[in-house]
């Protein structure tokens, strides 16, 4: 089946992404939908008529995920595809919105090709998954898994002015999917470098975060000769050479990356005294995150002693790696294979709503290339070929597991 | 002569520091006088009295400096001694008090014993040298050389409203000032680590303050391996070895000292894309603060190169540095010998109003050690015995030259 052909085609899609990315557009670019505000309302009445019209029955859960549904001629779980509605604050127009608009311009095209599929086959559009407005992300699906105990005071509010009842959160829950599967932007460089169209995700990669407290000692920048110094900031220095360094020579896919630091008192004329920066650590298995981690303990630990500073290590946050499974993946690589192309087999740096679903269901995922790997941005861009490739992937898939 | 003994001994230096560390005390620790404000005239007031207590005929000069004078026998520039009565915020009990407390201290003590001296012996309280207040330092001392054309319109008020002229400015240069003599505590632990209780300043230090910007990419922390990396952050860190290994490798009395450093985007999860830290280099020697200078440019430029990055860089200040007067050098550690004490020679690193002047007429300056190096903070301190001597050294000097 050709997305680019017929009604469902290339250009619905293109058009279906631009309505989408209009709504809660900012006047210096961007859009933003953070969970439970007007424009992520407006966007959730636009993506339900779009399921309505496809022949869908719509059902919102006890978040404000909403689910489009074609019944299956025989029995057995769902097979759902989608993402996340929600954007970043100045976000872009694919990250989620792609693979909601994808997976309904697959189902809306496999329906009207093929008919009634052989089990129940669902869109999602899950109502957040950023955490860009509150202090949560995966809101969506951790309600699909059943996760969720207590939403704080603040969600609690917001849920009640969208007509949404805090205490039937638990309602959201599903236990009756049978695969997941999503389509997103790769966000990264990775297949564009490579010249490549599509990857089929391996595994999210397992994330710790930390942050270091170099201490030393303020002195004058002028009267302390450079061998009486505790320079908290030279130190930090030479420990984020020792992490990048580390890291690199750990290969691919584990990356490490100092992305705040601050100097106290930070005074031109003042020797630091004090240093503070996090360490984002990703890695594909979770071995491989923790000897990461490890090494930059060690070594971070010697390079404190060596020069005679202290260095307070706190973990901020810890996620495991998720494989995608196995069978999906199998499934995903012979879709695009039958669609003509060799998909690259990838390992996602970036968290997806999938990770969480991976506790219920088997899921996997579909990568296309982003363009300059720009992402949660207004650049963020995708050749409209590639996403027509990955769109025919995904519903080749779908078709292989509903019908 | 014994500062210990007779009336104006240690105990009166010690009452005196004192009693102007209480003029401007902050509620949580240290003072703050800076120029023009209530506490500053309060101090002002205070010292003022002491000079006419000591016999010494009083003058305040068109930006407030306050002169205290003892007329001479015969004919001859003036021999001065003093220093600043600003403080910075949170300030200590000694900088800049010291000086003016222990001149005072010494002048009274030698017109006690010696009577009328050969030449004209002035002691003075400068009014602004740390530019804690306005945009300025050296304020005073500039106003003395004659350098002040026109002063800003804060200034021009705030002047006003302690009753000053600032179109008279010009009436406080002074050409009639033969040798300035300053003690004052060293601000740092060269002398507290090698026990040495007293030094002659050799030189002040050039000091060159630089601005680099270091681009990069900021990218995802998930989803740009390693080796895709534009990371202005890790960037900057090798730029900050090798400015820390360039210094040491000249040797003393070379100092770098990255201060300043502001990472942008500064979020966790993304790759730095824009680091921007200052550089403060000092060296008693311009050739050689030159030299460092040019070291840092090359090789922060080969680091930029390298690893792909752009790199400015933007000199924000440029001082050279000042030789302190051979004459007074010698006849500083003559006096010290004669108190029997072998003075160590020392390079300030930090700037005094005797830089200032020494475009004017011939400067020395004496250091006392710093008791863990501490200055500009409520823990400023020096050793009593130590101030004693300082202030015994600095009275044979005024006495060799005035008497």
């Amino acid at each position: 089946m050709r997305i680019d052909g017929g009604g469902a085609g290339g250009a619905l899609l293109e058009r279906r992404l631009d309505e989408l990315y209009a709504i809660g557009a900012e006047p210096d670019g961007g859009t933003y939908r953070p969970l439970y505000s007007d424009a992520w309302a407006a966007a959730c009445e636009r993506v339900e008529g779009w399921m309505k019209g496809a022949g869908l029955k719509t059902h919102r859960d006890a978040v404000g995920n909403i689910w489009g549904r074609a019944e299956g001629g025989g029995t057995g779980k769902s097979i759902v595809t989608g993402s996340h509605i929600d954007t970043v604050r100045h976000g872009g127009r694919l990250d989620g919105a792609l693979g909601i608009v994808a997976g309904l311009t697959a189902v809306e095209a496999l329906l009207k090709d093929k008919g009634k599929p052989r089990r129940p086959l669902e869109v999602v559009a899950i109502c957040e998954e950023e955490g860009s407005r509150f202090a949560t992300n995966f809101w969506g699906s951790s309600a699909i898994i059943g996760t969720i105990d207590k939403p704080d005071a603040a969600i609690a509010e917001a849920m009640r002015e969208r007509g949404l009842d805090p205490a039937r959160i638990s309602a959201a829950a599903r236990d009756d999917i049978d695969t997941f599967i999503e389509l997103h932007i790769e966000q990264g460089r990775v297949l564009e470098s490579s010249r490549m169209p599509l990857a089929v995700v391996s595994a999210i990669v397992g994330t710790a975060h930390l942050e270091m407290t170099v201490t030393g000692r303020p002195d004058h920048a002028g009267t302390t000769p450079m061998e009486m110094r505790l320079d908290a900031l030279t130190g930090a220095a030479a420990m984020l050479q020792a992490i990048e360094s580390i890291t690199k020579s750990l290969g691919k896919p584990a990356v490490a990356t100092v992305g705040k630091l601050e100097v106290e008192p930070d005074q031109i004329n003042v020797v630091p005294g004090k240093v503070i920066f996090t360490v984002d650590l990703r890695h594909s298995d979770i071995g491989g995150r923790r000897a990461l981690e490890e090494r930059i303990r060690s070594l971070c630990g010697t390079i404190s002693q060596e020069r005679r500073l202290g260095l307070a290590i706190r973990t901020l946050q810890e996620k495991p790696p998720v494989a995608m499974h196995p069978d999906v993946r199998v499934l995903l690589a012979r879709a695009a294979k039958e669609c003509g192309v060799q998909a690259a087999e990838l390992v996602s740096g970036a968290g997806h709503d999938a990770q969480v679903l991976a506790a219920r269901c088997k899921v996997g995922m579909l990568f296309v290339p982003s363009i300059g790997g720009r992402s949660h941005c207004p650049e963020e861009a995708t050749n409209p070929a590639d996403l027509r490739l990955g769109t025919e992937v995904l519903a080749r898939s779908l078709e292989l597991l509903a019908f």
